[in-house]
């Protein structure tokens, strides 16, 4: 039945992919010391080195959502598994949730609540903009929700939701207030307790440098007591002395952050077998934000973003959505009229090995986005991108003013 | 508010874990063949490369299953994330499953079908034993079940649940038939065709050789068509097109296995990203086990696990459990009397540098579990490993004779 495999067989072949410069909306190049991180050797569970790893790493990432928040550690997923474990741990059947819809992630938040059995309620803004905090107030007012989950970039439409403000508004009307920032943490200011955030998930593969595969969390002790209530243990390692929680069970196990915070926390009750090459990796992507500084990493991302949309709109290319209110680490631009979008896109990746992203949505068709984030928010790998798109509109017919994205990039560069 | 990281903190100092070896019942020592497959840079999630990689991970898993399916692929979390993801996306509120228990991950397995809203029949066995096919065939009678869920082997007892027969069982019942074989596979016979399974979840940290963090499924054209029927796809990327499943929506969104096939599959809709280094990963762990070959692979698990037996035996130590079910992998040893179980893997850690495993539930503290399994089912691991217990329990008192498990050990070895 099943495909019989000889030495000789190219599935077992090592796997050998070609250089790739990351360039869309992530995940992107990883940082090469991330890698040799993670190429560590293993140690138990519950090893003192491992324990050690793991209290370490919560402290890192307490620096890095600027939170003095005890409960920040790693959920064991990629990072649309820290939002569903944050909102299913969260969120009761009937709960209700507010979501202001401002892309693909808006839609993902809120299809995340709706299978938690939450009552969704969302107000959306056309992609490519961003609400005012009268507008989540005034939608606040009247729909009274438990909790309210809003991305604060969308990579989808590049635009950065401003969240200082939100907080106040959440904590006036008891409301819990969560955000996901996967696609903004590291490269535009995050600061979780000062907006008071009682929840927070993000993801590696964007501006922390690292591969998909681990989701950092932080929780406010709100959101700790909240979780909390509904406490269960699992019957297998279950004790007589325990107190099952008041609350409706958690409707995931793998996704319990009351399990998950027992595992992480001086219980250490076993969950799941933590992913112990991931954590290193998680580990080594703070170490490298902290040791440059977190207001150095945003400004170099502002830096090589700016560079990029002016590189750009040199090109005689128009760029996406409201600038204002855009994340620094990705910009979207509009695809020129008579280019065909995707044939320019499969030119700099097989020809030039770089790759620039598409989009979703109603978006589709319609622009390129292209990222200057983690690792790759650098001048090479900006001025590279450039030229090499140069090239390629060229050849397909767009007019522009020969090397006028490298010029004009390198010129900004020249004034910093 | 956050703490404060200067160049010269602790927490900023790259993780050197001490060098372990890793004889618990998992995880294990990876084969540094896998971290270094790991250590390659990533390519983007849509790259000609990218999914090459991903489809030969597909075959090279048929492989490991010993399967047909087309649907045999990763999910991106660990073993129970597997599990959750199977169970969720098979399972609708309400839904019938036999959960025949022989140890904790039985108990796993009814708490996580419980918390997706099935009813929950079990049937229990005392750990230390297993079923047989006529009581499971019994109890599907009596409840009638949709889903029959039971782990092949069961790391807390280390007790192997013969498979072989249920298939047929399930077929004449028409009840869907699913195993988690996370401890098993690798090191135990299994054949996911051949026996009839309609999904089988694993995970990489045990025989296979790699790190916690990916759980590769298989899914039968039953299961899948069970699933499907509940599709539906997310807002954000969905077009007009769209014909929604007739099913209940899956209660999940990360684990949601019709949305996971659809990244997958030829479709690649957008769903996470693909944690791409746990992808290396377990693409590695594939190869080398069918590279070495399934049936040496489970030889090599044997005669280790013999070894080890048998050397443990003759050091005048009791084995737990029924011999004749036992995965080759793990075996169960009574702590001796008069000895403080925790204090013998204290030094057995921290002065050897080895572990061994402690228990759960009816037998903490009654038994240790050592694993000769993957990259340690190894003739110097199993040897280093018994002549490091026979001096920490010799100063603890425990009455053995001299050299008596490695002597055993290398007898039989002698023998083969």
């Amino acid at each position: 039945m099943s495909e019989s495999f000889t030495p000789a067989s190219p599935l077992l072949r090592p796997f050998s992919p070609p250089p790739r410069l990351l360039m869309g909306p992530g995940p992107i190049t990883v940082d090469p010391r991330v890698l040799r991180a993670m190429s560590v050797q293993l140690v138990g569970q519950y090893d003192p080195a491992m324990t050690a790893c793991m209290n370490e790493t919560m402290a890192l990432y307490r620096g890095v959502f600027s939170t003095a928040n005890q409960w920040t550690f790693l959920v064991d997923g990629t990072s649309r598994a820290g939002i569903e474990a944050v909102l299913v741990s969260m969120l009761e059947p009937g709960d209700k949730v507010l979501v202001p819809v401002f892309g693909r992630f808006g839609h993902l938040l809120t299809e995340i609540a709706q299978r938690c059995g939450a009552q969704v309620h969302t107000i959306e803004k056309e992609w490519g903009e961003v609400f005012t905090p009268d507008e989540i107030e005034d939608a606040i007012k009247k729909f009274k929700p438990k909790v309210l989950a809003v991305v604060q970039g969308d990579t989808s439409t590049t635009m950065l939701q401003p969240l200082e403000s939100l907080g106040e508004i959440c904590q006036r009307h008891d409301v819990l207030f969560y955000s996901d920032a996967t696609a903004s943490i590291g490269g535009n200011e995050f600061l979780t307790d000062k907006w008071q955030l009682d929840a927070v998930s993000v993801g590696l593969q964007k501006c922390l440098c690292g591969p998909s595969g681990s989701a950092p969390v932080t929780l406010s002790d709100k959101a700790v007591a909240t979780i909390k209530k509904r406490k269960h243990i699992e019957a297998g390692i279950r004790t007589d002395q325990h107190q099952a929680g008041q609350g409706q069970i958690i409707r995931s196990n793998y996704f319990d952050l009351g399990m998950i915070m027992d595992y992480w926390g001086e219980e250490r009750l076993n969950h799941h077998t933590e992913a112990t090459t991931m954590l290193y990796g998680a580990r080594e992507c703070a170490r490298i934000l902290l040791e440059e500084g977190k207001e150095q990493v945003i400004t170099r991302h502002q830096q090589h973003g700016d560079a990029m949309a002016k590189g750009l709109s040199a090109m005689d290319l128009t760029l996406f959505g409201d600038q204002a209110h855009k994340m620094t680490n990705v910009v979207g631009v509009y695809i020129p009229q008579g280019v065909d979008g995707e044939a320019i896109r499969q030119s700099m990746l097989l020809d030039f090995g770089i790759e620039i992203g598409t989009s979703f949505g109603p978006l589709h068709g319609k622009i390129w986005r292209i990222g200057t984030m983690g690792y790759n928010a650098r001048k090479d790998a900006v001025l590279q991108t450039l030229v090499a798109l140069e090239s390629v509109l060229t050849r397909a017919g767009h007019k522009l003013q020969a090397n006028a994205g490298a010029d004009t990039a390198l010129n900004f560069y020249g004034q910093l």
